[in-house]
C-alpha cells in the first residue's frame, strides 16, 4: 500500500504576508531541491523536492496567509516528518510573532490508499471515516455495492459512493417504520427497497401480513447486526422477496389491492437537478404515485428525505407531494443516524 | 475572505503509471507556466502556475497512482475551475482507459477562511462541519472558548479546538445524568464542570438538592437550547454556582459531606500521554479520588470517557479506577452524540 500522505499547515496573518527567508534553511537542511516560481504578483511560491518522493509547496499569499503542503509516501519515516512539521510550526511562530491569527494543521489526507476512508456527506462536506477494510464489493446491474468495515459503526453498506446504512444504524430503521408509534400486527405492509433487510427484520417482529421486494447481495452475510437471519430465506410465513417493484406495483393498482403501510426505502430525495429534467425524480414520482394508489385511505406512507441541510431539495420534494393525483398531507422528523455524520429527514405521508 | 480552495483529483491504477503527455495540453490552454521537476526516480512531477494565483501539481507516481492538486483563490471563477477539473477527469479516463481502479475527487479543502470549518474528531479523523459563522470567542484563564454556528446542530461550544457540546446534543446530557434511569427528586447532587448549563437544566426539572460549579461565559446567551434560563441566576432554589471545584471538594471531604450523585463533566479521558507523566491525568485522578470520597456508599458517579475508538486511553482510565483508595466498580455505555461525529463512551462508577 503506497498511498501518498498529504499534510497541510496554514498560518492566517493579521497583516499582509512577506517572503520568509528564515524558513528556507529548514528545507535546505533536508537536502531538498528548491524552485522559486514566478506568480505574476500573487505572492511567493516555492517548491522543494526531496530524494525520497517528498514534496513541499510553500506559499506566502499576499493577503495574509501562509500555506505549506507536504507530500510523502506511506512508507516514509512518519515520525521524522512529524518532527519536520513541528520544526516548521515552531520556526514560523517565531518568525511571524505577533502577526498570527490562526494556525491550522489538519490530519494528513491519505491519497490512493488501498482502503478509501473519505466518503463525503450528502450536503457535500469532506469526511474521513474510520474504515479499516473492504468486506465486499460488487457491481450489480443497477449500482456499485460496497460493504466497508468501520471500527465504531460496524459494517457499512455504500451504494454508488453514498453511505447507505451501517450496523450501528437501528435509528434509521426505526425512523422509517414510524419511530415506534405504529402497530404492525396483522397489517398489510409493502416494503419498497430495504435491500439490507433491516426494515423487514424489525417489522416481522410484530407479525404483520407482508410483502417485500429486492435484496442486496452481500447484506445477508455481512450486515447480520442489521438483518439478523431474515434474508436467509427469500420467502417466510409473512413475507416474500420480489425482484423488481414497478411491474408489481402496477399489477397491485390494477387488482385494486390496498396496503395499511407502504415503506419506501428505494432512494433518497435527489439533490443535484431540477425535478422536471431528471430521471431520478421521474422514477421517484412514478413510485410515489403508484404507492399512494395502493395505500389504504387510513394508511401511512413512510420514506426518507435527505440531509436536513439540503433545504432546496426537500422543498422540491414537498412540492411534488402537492402535485399527486390524490391529495396528501405530510409530516417530517429529523433523526440522528450514527454513521451518516449529518442529520437526516424522514417523511410520513397520508391521504387527505 | 480570500481563502485558498484546494482541489484534489486522484486516479489509482492497476499497473505502474507513466507520464501522460496528452494531459499537458489542458494546462497549456490555460496559459499556465510549466516546470518539470527532477524527482530522483520517484515518478513524474510537474507544476503549473497560472496568472491569477492558480497552481496545479501533477504527479504520476511510479507505483500506479496519479495525483492532481489544484489551488485557487475563493474569488476565482469556481464554475470555470469545475469545468477544468471535469475536463481533466474526462481526458484522464480516456488516456488511462482500462487501467483505472478508482477515481477520487474530494470536496475542496478551504484553507485560511474567515470561518474555520475543520474540527477533527478525538480519534484524529479529518472532519468538515457545516459551520457558517463565529458567534462568540474568548480566551479565559483556562482555555480558548468558541461558540460556532452550525446549520444542522445549532450553536456548538468548542473548547481549545475540541467540539464540546452543541444545542442538538441533548443525548450527551441525558447520558451523563444516567440515561433516564435515575430519580433525582430530593437527592444531593454535585455537578463538576457542566459549564454549558445543560446538566443543571435537566436535573433541576426533578427538584433535587444541588450544588453546581463553574460557568462558561457565553453559554448563557448563546446556548439557550441547552441551558434554557438556568444560568440567568447564579443561585437558585436548589443550586449555586461556584468558581473553582478543587478547594470546595477538599472542604466537603473534611466536613464529611456526602452526595447521592456526583456528575463529573470537567474533562474527557486524556488521549495522548501516559497516566504517570501527564498533568491532565493527575488532575483527573485528584478529582476522581475526591469525588469518590464525597460519594454516598449507595451513590453513583457519572462521567464521560472519550471516543469509542480510543480503546487504549479508555483502558488506561479503567486501570486508574482500579487504583483508587476506595474500591469501585463501573459500567459503560456507548452513545451517539449528534455533533460529535463519532460514538462516545460514558461511565457509571459506584463503591463496591
Amino acid at each position: 500500500d503506497m498511498a501518498l500522505r498529504h499534510y497541510t499547515l496554514d498560518f492566517s496573518l493579521s497583516t499582509a504576508g512577506k517572503m520568509i527567508p528564515g524558513l528556507l534553511s529548514i528545507f535546505h537542511e533536508q537536502e531538498m531541491t528548491e524552485t522559486v516560481h514566478d506568480t505574476n504578483g500573487h505572492g511567493y511560491l516555492a517548491t522543494f523536492v526531496g530524494k525520497n518522493g517528498r514534496l513541499v509547496i510553500l506559499r506566502v499569499h499576499s493577503h495574509g496567509l501562509v500555506t505549506i503542503d507536504l507530500q510523502c509516501y506511506e512508507d516514509d519515516n512518519i515520525a521524522q516528518l512529524d518532527n519536520l512539521l513541528n520544526a516548521l510550526e515552531k520556526k514560523l511562530k517565531v518568525l511571524l510573532n505577533g502577526n498570527i491569527t490562526r494556525i491550522k494543521r489538519l490530519p494528513a489526507l491519505v491519497r490512493g490508499a488501498k482502503v478509501d476512508r473519505y466518503w463525503p456527506t450528502a450536503d457535500g462536506r469532506l469526511i474521513e471515516y474510520d474504515i479499516d477494510r473492504v468486506v465486499y464489493e460488487e457491481d450489480s446491474a443497477y449500482q456499485n455495492i460496497k460493504i466497508l468495515h468501520s471500527q465504531q459503526f460496524g459494517n457499512i453498506l455504500v451504494l454508488n459512493g453514498d453511505v447507505n446504512l451501517a450496523e450501528s444504524d437501528l435509528a434509521y430503521t426505526q425512523a422509517i417504520i414510524g419511530s415506534g408509534k405504529e402497530n404492525y400486527a396483522g397489517k398489510e405492509v409493502l416494503i419498497l427497497g430495504g435491500g439490507d433487510g433491516g426494515i423487514l427484520a424489525e417489522v416481522v417482529k410484530q407479525k404483520p401480513k407482508m410483502i417485500t421486494m429486492k435484496v442486496i447481495d452481500g447484506c445477508r452475510t455481512h450486515m447480520r447486526k442489521t438483518c439478523g437471519n431474515i434474508l436467509d430465506n427469500l420467502k417466510g410465513d409473512c413475507y416474500q422477496v420480489i425482484e423488481d417493484c414497478v411491474p408489481v406495483l402496477k399489477k397491485y393498482v390494477q387488482e385494486g389491492r390496498m396496503f395499511d403501510y407502504v415503506i419506501n426505502d428505494l432512494t433518497a430525495v435527489p439533490i443535484s437537478t431540477e425535478p422536471e429534467e431528471d430521471s431520478t425524480w421521474e422514477f421517484l414520482r412514478l413510485i410515489l404515485d403508484l404507492s399512494i394508489k395502493v395505500l389504504h385511505p387510513a394508511g401511512k406512507y413512510f420514506t426518507q428525505g435527505n440531509s436536513v441541510n439540503l433545504t432546496e431539495a426537500l422543498s422540491q420534494y414537498e412540492e411534488q407531494l402537492g402535485k399527486l393525483s390524490c391529495p396528501v398531507d405530510f409530516s417530517k422528523e429529523v433523526v440522528c443516524v450514527p454513521s451518516y455524520l449529518e442529520l437526516w429527514v424522514f417523511y410520513t405521508i397520508w391521504k387527505k
